[in-house]
């Protein structure tokens, strides 16, 4: 199985427009409601491909009732610790006539230790069905940067490899802690290690303890950073759509190889690749296009 | 006591960012949360200004308990009657630089028969204690246009005065049925009655049976036709701020103005101005600036 953890989750709203402006005043359908966040998306996408996942999360408020009532009714598996403060909102605008999205992304409410000592109890506990931990996204308000790293440890204990997707102190001290998947994307990596070249970037991560740097370029592709040498993905063309939940479908696939005991670093770029291009085809994070698996495929790697 | 209903709820939510611009990625603080909709809006001035105020409305779903919540939390009284389908959202951003504000209203839920049955006997039930009734908003898919005329024969059958703040059909079966006041803005009365002229679009609802028709003209002040003349009136000068909210201040002013027994037309023009002005220089709909009283002694009034 496969366990994500998600930091600071959030009830996203969805709203299809047929042409926005900032100004207007517009009348709309009511929006798609999703349990939403990184985790809870690369759990989805896991169990789209056939894998078994497990989603936890610490949610509050009338907020988060709403999203564990989404999150149930889609039959996901979940463990959902009750947060002190209300699940923060996440608000997306799609433009039908451009395609361009507007996101509004709340920062969450501050978790207290308490919120902390919860979730991390959890993830302990569930790591014992557990063949790979995943965790994925923002850290909320009065979560402590040493979060993720604690998680590495935590699922180390227990011999269960972890994919990280953080981004600046915790993805340096996830890779400390010696995490054996960092996915950060192109800009991610750039806030993160200052660096502009991507493979540079992920060797500051891989020196720091890392085993291996999944970098996403967008419609560049993906790189794939080991301390032995660095491989670069892509499509034959890069495929138009909605490039939210992309990187979480790369965590999934990356995720679900891992958990199947497919450890080559090329069979898990390859799989990264396409499906995120998969879920550029969707219009909501979480999900693949029927063709994930055709895509993979297609992909081109080459030396970096 | 001033009931007041609102057909057609909604949970608003605020975001206050520093600049927005359409195809962005914000992150931003947690929204104002609110129970929204006109007839709400209305009955928090009333209070405001010491009147005895009551909020019905039906409501359901996930934003349905948090509307309950929120306006329980305020002190509101209210009568929430359920609601079969979820309550709508209304997502404004405004952005602090310009102080342009964006607004996605969610059209509603189709309501039912029996939805629409339980908010009538609530409101039937409530007029024994109510000296005047406002109906105010949009209707809700689903709800008939006749349903304000019907709450304005209920209310007569129980002497009670009764205030309408609807549109186009709606309002021209109020109107028919005989309400005491219309209140459409100088745009509604256009798409209603189709004349550009507002004192003629007035006079359109009165011979249709409405005894006092109230205009509002924005900047320019507002208007009150009988069947008797026409009075103008307007402050000395516009005053800058968020207009939303400032016709259902005026609503509250003409209801809280009935329930004391003032029925003077010119005295209901004047607080209904002046408090719309002062409803422009607050933040958020349903509340006065503290100088709403004052700002009564400023109006001009003429006959038009």
């Amino acid at each position: 199985m496969i366990v994500t953890v998600t930091p600071n989750p959030a009830l996203d709203l969805t709203y299809h427009v047929d042409a926005f402006e900032a100004g207007e005043s517009l009348r709309v359908d009511g929006a798609l409601v999703r349990a939403g966040g990184k985790g809870v998306n690369v759990a989805r996408v896991a169990r789209q491909a056939g894998e078994r996942s497990l989603a936890i999360a610490a949610v509050g408020g009338a907020t988060g009732r709403e999203f564990t009532d989404e999150l149930t009714a889609s039959g996901l598996e979940n463990v959902l610790v009750r947060a002190s403060g209300a699940t923060r909102r996440s608000v997306a605008i799609v433009d039908r006539s451009t395609g361009e999205t507007t996101i509004m992304n709340e920062r969450g409410a501050a978790v207290t230790a308490a919120d902390r000592a919860g979730l991390t109890s959890a993830v302990r506990t569930s790591l014992a069905d557990a063949r790979c931990l995943v965790v994925s996204g923002s850290l909320p308000p009065g979560m402590p940067n040493t979060f993720c790293a604690d998680l590495v440890r935590a699922a180390h204990d227990t011999g269960i490899p972890i994919v990280v997707d953080a981004v600046e102190e915790a993805l340096v001290a996830a890779a400390r802690a010696g995490a054996d998947v960092v996915k950060p994307n192109r800009a991610e990596l750039r806030a993160t290690t200052g660096l502009t070249d991507p493979i540079a970037g992920a060797r500051v991560l891989l020196d720091h303890g890392a085993l291996l740097a999944l970098v996403s370029l967008g419609a560049d592709g993906m790189l794939a950073v080991t301390p032995h040498g660095a491989l670069h993905a892509r499509m034959p063309r890069p495929l138009d759509g909605n490039p939210t939940g992309a990187g979480d479908a790369a965590v999934a696939a990356v995720a679900v190889s891992i958990s199947r005991g497919d450890h080559d670093i090329r069979d898990q770029l390859v799989r990264a690749t396409a499906w995120s291009a998969s879920a550029v085809l969707r219009p909501a994070a979480g999900e693949l296009a029927d063709n994930f698996r055709e895509l993979e495929q297609l992909v081109d790697v080459v030396d970096a």
